[in-house]
């Protein structure tokens, strides 16, 4: 037995004494409303539905499920709401449609899946799983994704279904220019939207899922980080899951989500001191605005975004139960 | 100074007595005709086709002229060739239809340019640089990306130019079949079908490029390594540049260009050793079928592949000339 497998079962029998023999975090994107915009009651929601994704893997976990389906169902929650900016709740892009991303790794198996710019799929993470679970590969993007859908006979729902009021006056604000995020706008919730979820669960499997109904008003079938592995998503049990949300642009030519692995992996480095290495300094050097958040095999979790909130829940291995939005 | 900046110093002052103050290495793909198929006449085709490619990326190069001007060049030539699975040779997809993706990354700035699901464009590897010059992006694919490609006069073809014989037939023989890929073909070029090239310029700036036609018969949008940056592409002067081809599947779950990358970065392994713990134990422990090309910054180039053979080409700092195609 080498000394990690020790420390391993040291850990695995010890939180036994503890109040939960597995973990989970999810967020709901570090493009939070700027406070002034935020409303008590607004706030109340978020929690709510943060909340509830939380109490959806959490059960999993604690039922002995896999970290896989926990962060699937966890995902699949926030997709749900109205609030995030994935599934239901996805923004317009410049045609006035809704082009959806998502990705989930198995840190077990090492085995992924990706969908891009896939439209009128009521949970993009599933069809993610799908492909990884159900087809030779990891990333199916645009129609023949949709048609790898209707071959799996995923969930599907017409456009009424993802219209969403704000979401449309968002997209009016700025149809007409050539703004494809709000920068300068207060409802900066447009920008950094992602919802993502990672896990531990009692075998010490990791996972993790990420997905996004992209930038308000995008162009040109833009992707972004959230459908690509190893920037947006990644998985190993020997190291961490992550799940990442910002300007994608910048997570995808950092490679964030391995580097937090990598970090780990090859320097040696502790969970949160390699994601706090990703998210404040290479990120940063690139002008890269967001945050993740990350488990590792041992329970711990750690969520640093280095914007002004990052919608987040977590419950860890000591049954803290955490549900923040802003530092 | 730092150790590593007086490194580069020395390098940099040294090499001046040798033959190149660059260094140049191109591919075009792991999946090589078996031996027995390949016959005089043809590998002389390829060869001349590799020698090409390498003396216009070398050209540039020995002009002053940056890396990454040098790799969209080489690979544009590569592209232009009937004989390899890009731009104009790329396979057919199960409609009958050509669906080509390209990347490039800059080792300077870290900047990045990607498309994916592209047709009818002579040269994917210079949309991908428009992307990376010419847009808020990183990546964009399908009709997004051919919109972007017609903004930006992008140069195109249409469908006879890509038209060739043998990989039609190629297609005539599987596309009734299930079979996206010839594994147990003779043929097995069809399978790994990509073009690459990384280059160190003489102000130690690296640069890598990565074009695929992607998979014969290929279904459903399916997007492989070449246009995700961090596995089939990436360029970091601090680092390394990388082009890879193979399996794309296992290269993604991998995430195998930045890998390189980092175990250079954060196990200090040196370029070969670090691109040799990729190809041959990396990615063979996810049974990941492939190759890479690879240089540093001190002009030091690689090309390890765990396949029959990869068409390969390169020009070191000592002006030492490698074509090959087998072990």
């Amino acid at each position: 037995m080498t000394a990690i497998e020790m420390q391993f079962v040291i850990f695995r029998t010890d939180y036994k004494h503890k109040m939960n023999n597995f973990s989970i975090a999810i967020h709901g994107g570090a493009g939070t409303l700027v406070k002034g915009m935020m409303t008590p009651e607004l706030e109340v929601q978020y929690k709510d539905a943060l909340k509830k994704a939380l109490d959806i893997g959490s059960d999993i976990l604690r039922n002995g499920g896999s970290a896989i389906d926990a962060v699937e169902q966890a995902v699949i929650s926030l997709e749900d709401s109205h609030l995030f900016n994935a599934g239901k709740g996805s923004v317009f892009t410049s045609k006035g449609k809704h082009e959806m991303d998502a990705s989930i790794m198995d840190g077990k198996s090492l085995e992924a899946g990706a969908v891009s710019l896939v439209a009128g799929i009521k949970n993009p993470v599933s069809l993610a799983r799908e492909v990884m679970d159900n087809s030779d590969h990891v990333f199916l993007a645009g129609e023949g994704a949709m048609e790898f859908a209707k071959f799996r006979a995923v969930e599907m729902r017409d456009e009424a279904f993802f219209y969403d009021e704000f979401r449309f006056q968002q997209w009016q604000e700025i149809k007409d220019s050539d703004k494809f995020q709000l920068d300068h706008s207060v409802k900066k919730d447009s920008k950094f939207g992602t919802v993502g979820a990672v896990a531990c669960d009692e075998q010490g499997n990791l996972a993790a899922a990420t997905s996004t109904g992209g930038m308000t008003n995008k162009r040109f079938g833009r992707i972004g980080d959230s459908p690509v592995i190893g920037s947006g998503t990644y998985a190993n049990n020997q190291t961490c899951a992550v799940s990442c949300t910002g300007s994608g642009e910048f997570f995808i030519r950092g490679v964030a989500a391995y580097d937090v692995s990598c970090l780990m992996e090859y320097k040696g480095l502790s969970l949160e001191e390699a994601a706090n290495e990703v998210v404040f300094n290479r990120l940063k050097t690139i002008n890269g605005d967001g945050g993740l958040i990350a488990c590792d095999r041992f329970g711990n979790i750690t969520m640093p975004f280095n914007t002004e909130g990052m919608y987040r829940a977590s419950l860890d291995i000591n049954g803290k139960e955490t549900i923040s939005i802003y530092s």
